[in-house]
C-alpha cells in the first residue's frame, strides 16, 4: 500500500491533475471514479497505472480485479492520501493514468465542431458528450480553447473522450484540414441565417464560439457562413453547451431526413 | 460607506446567498455583477437594495448612479467586506437584494418546462436560459429541484429569470395545472419516441430529469409519452442542460413550420 506523498505515482498524478504542458509532456491524463474507468476499459483503452482505496465500493472492487486481470497495474493508496488527490466533493476511491491516444479521423469527414474559445471546462465537456452522442466525427481543438483532457472536462465529458477524435491544432492547421477535406465552415453566430433554413446534409464544420466573448478573429476568417438559433429577443445568446448541442442535433435531424 | 461585518445589510445577503429558505422567508435573493443587475433594471425589478465597492468598474459606477436616479438605495461598502461577500473568482465590485416577484403565467399556456430532479444549479441555470430563449411560458420546479434563485442559477441563468415565470411546487399542483390547461406532459428519456417524429406543435409540458438518477416517479406518472433524441450507441444520455435545449428548439422549429 503506498502510503507515502512522495511516491513518484502520486506526485504524477498530481502533476496530471494540473497544467496541459504537464500531460502533453508526459503523455498521459488522469481519470476519477468508476463510471469514466469503465468507459476507458471497455474502450480499450491504454492504461499506465491505477490507485484506489479502501473507501472503494463493491462495484469499484471487482472494477479492480478486472484491470488486474487484464494486466493493468493496480495499487492500493491510504485513504488519506487519496483524499488529497481527488478533486472531486465526494471522491469515489479510484483513479486511472491513461496514455494519450490519437483516435482516428476519417479520411473525408463530414461533420467536424470546432469550440473556439470555450474557457469553461463543463462547458467543452457538455460539448464533447454532445458531439460524441452526435457522431461528430472529430473535435478540433483551436489555441484558445480550454485543454480538453483537464480532470474537470473529463468529468462532464461523461466519457466521449474516450469514443471521439479530439485534436489541438493551430488555426492554420484546422485551416489546412478543412480545405483539404472540402468541408464548408459555419460559424454560429447571432446574426446568421437560422439554422432550420441552412442545408445541413453537405459535410460541414461547425464554430461555436465562446458566449462572454464571441467568436475570434481567425474563426470569422475560416467561416464561409454564419447560422442562428432563432430566439426570443429578451434574451441575447445560449450557453455554449447549450448552443452547440442545439446545432449538432440539428445536423442529425436533418440527415435523418425528418 | 460600511465598514462593519455586523451591518444588518451585509447579514442579509449572507443570509440570501445561502439556503433556499432564508430567501423564501425574506421575500428576496441576491445577484452579483453589473450584467445581471443591468438585466433586473431593465426588466423594472423590485430593488430593496444595492452595494458597491471603490474596485467598481466605470460601467459600474454609472449603473450606480442610474440606480439612485431611479430611487434605489445604493451604499458603499468597504473593498474587504466586498471581497467576502462575493462568491466569484472576479468579484465585479456590486451586489443586489432583489424582490422575490411572480411574473404571470399565461391562462392557456402551450409551452411548460418541469425540470425534475436537477440538482447541479449550472444546468438549471442552462435550462433557465435555453427556456427563455425558447419562448417557454413557465417553468415548473418539483420539490426535488435545485432552488432557482440561488447564487449560482442566477449567474448561469444569465438573466432568464428576469423574463420567465418560475413557480416551485408539488408534484400535485403541477398535475392540476397542467390538466386544466389541457397540456400533453411529454418526458425526455433514452427509449422513447424520437422528437423528429412527434408533433410539439400543440401544447406541451416537457419534463427534463437528471441524468444522474434519470426522472422520478411522479414525472414518470404524470408524463403521458416518452421522447428521446435519437442518439449514438456509445453515448448513454446528454447533459441534461444540453438535451433540454435540443428539446425545446426542437418545439421552437417544428411551431416555425419549417
Amino acid at each position: 500500500m503506498i502510503t507515502s506523498t512522495h511516491n513518484p505515482k502520486l506526485k504524477l498524478v498530481r502533476a496530471l491533475q494540473g497544467r496541459a504542458k504537464e500531460r502533453r509532456e508526459a503523455g498521459a491524463f488522469v481519470v476519477d471514479g468508476v463510471r469514466l474507468i469503465e468507459e476507458a476499459a471497455v474502450s480499450n483503452w491504454g492504461f499506465r497505472f491505477a490507485l484506489y482505496d479502501e473507501a472503494l465500493s463493491e462495484r469499484g472492487m471487482s472494477q479492480v480485479e478486472g484491470l488486474r486481470s487484464q494486466g493493468v497495474d493496480v495499487e492500493e493508496v491510504s485513504t488519506l492520501l487519496m483524499k488529497s488527490l481527488s478533486e472531486t466533493e465526494t471522491p469515489q476511491g479510484i483513479l486511472a493514468v491513461l496514455e494519450f491516444a490519437q483516435l482516428p479521423i476519417p479520411e473525408s469527414p463530414n461533420f467536424l465542431l470546432i469550440p473556439d474559445k470555450i474557457r469553461d471546462p463543463g462547458n467543452l465537456g457538455t460539448l464533447l458528450r454532445s458531439a460524441a452522442a452526435a457522431g461528430v466525427q472529430a473535435v478540433l481543438l483551436p489555441p484558445e480553447t480550454t485543454d480538453a483532457f483537464s480532470p474537470k472536462v473529463l468529468r462532464s465529458g461523461m466519457g466521449a473522450h474516450f469514443h471521439l477524435p479530439i485534436r489541438s491544432m493551430s488555426w492554420d492547421e484546422i485551416d489546412q484540414l478543412v480545405n483539404l477535406a472540402g468541408i464548408q465552415v459555419l460559424l454560429a453566430d447571432m446574426d446568421g441565417q437560422p439554422c432550420w433554413q441552412t442545408d445541413l446534409r453537405q459535410p460541414v464544420a461547425l464554430i461555436i464560439g465562446s458566449e462572454a466573448k464571441g467568436a475570434s478573429d481567425s474563426a470569422r476568417k475560416l467561416a464561409k457562413a454564419k447560422i442562428t438559433i432563432p430566439m426570443n429577443t429578451n434574451i441575447e445568446s445560449l450557453n455554449a453547451g447549450a448552443a452547440g448541442s442545439v446545432l449538432m442535433f440539428e445536423v442529425v435531424r436533418q440527415r435523418s431526413n425528418l
